[in-house]
């Protein structure tokens, strides 16, 4: 059995492209497309303010800093007051079982592919590419300062698998956490998105 | 530019269904299959015998002997006189090269996508899928009782994972040796083979 409703979660790397595929999935399939979106998504329902939540995003980037703080909240207050990391997380992981719940739809980052596990309309792909190739993209595609981009790659990286271990306790990028890993350096951008939804058309229902 | 020719390999966990993929692969291109018989095509070619070549193989399964007795081949006799192991590895990449300039193929393990990185026309897959489908699999299509199939699925990967990180000084299964990784838990072996040659169809001739 199949089914025509299809979340997609992209995980990706930093200059793998993967927010711009995911954005073509988004027009070619003509379903709604979440990264930043969700972050005003989560302020509406869970009256955090942006700028709260767009803080506790860069405090994810220093790993150390923010699994201390993480813990520190817990630890401090005792299990049933929750950091203010840690509400922050539950109202994204709220906010993202309610939008997969609405409908087919895209999903850049935030651990929904963690989040919707087991979800037999989601497809969770993890996009990367050789370093060279992510270099040349984030230096010709995202504008990025040919100095600046291999230590903003590292630094992106590193914050995203940190933020993923602390909330799921898996690795980021290991292949078991996702259906398909797509290499985006050997195939155009428009083939991969193509190749997504030949995916999802054939996916098994389960 | 796009090539015609498509050389693919296929890494695969043990059940993951790798080798029928492979199998279909090459029924539907058309194409030779190699697993078992690159090791008759290595004996014509190497003057190794085909009893050796299997012991090797077998030895290889126990990954602490396996390095131990590579090295001390080496180290006792030097550089230029190679273990029987290293010989035979190097027996392996002749024919693999060989194979692979011949035209169209599918090779399954045996490191083939190390040794042709960077030909344009081969691509990478690694096959994998959760435990309990691979456990399914081996028990239900390839007919290992029940009582045996974890140890020998677990030994067989620590297997295959130590020859490959002995060879190549990479990480079996990592996403950046494979251009596209597929849980085969979730799609069926024909949509698979179907997806991959869509994937040679469009990949890039860099």
């Amino acid at each position: 059995m199949k089914s025509d409703k299809k979340i997609i979660t992209i995980s990706r790397e930093f200059g793998s492209g993967g927010r711009l595929i995911g954005k073509r999935l988004a027009e070619k399939l003509g379903v709604p497309y979440y990264d930043k979106e969700l972050l005003d998504r989560i302020a509406e329902e869970s009256g955090f303010s942006r700028e709260m939540m767009e803080d506790a995003e860069k405090k994810a980037k220093n790993s150390f800093l923010y699994s201390l703080i993480s813990a520190m909240g817990t630890a401090e207050a005792g299990p049933e007051s929750l950091s203010l990391n840690e509400r922050f997380f539950l109202a994204q992981f709220d906010t993202i079982k309610e939008i997969a719940g609405e409908g087919s739809c895209i999903i850049v980052g935030r651990c929904a592919d963690y989040i919707l596990r087991g979800m037999p309309e989601a497809t969770n792909v993890f996009i990367y590419a050789e370093e060279e190739d992510k270099i040349k993209r984030a230096v010709e595609e995202y504008g990025i300062p040919q100095e600046h981009v291999k230590k903003l790659m590292k630094d992106t990286d590193k914050a995203r698998a940190n933020y993923y271990a602390y909330h799921t306790g898996q690795k980021w990028g290991e292949p078991v956490n996702y259906h398909l890993s797509i290499d985006s350096g050997y195939i155009g951008i428009e083939d991969i998105a193509d190749l997504i939804i030949k995916y999802t058309d054939v996916k098994l229902f389960r």
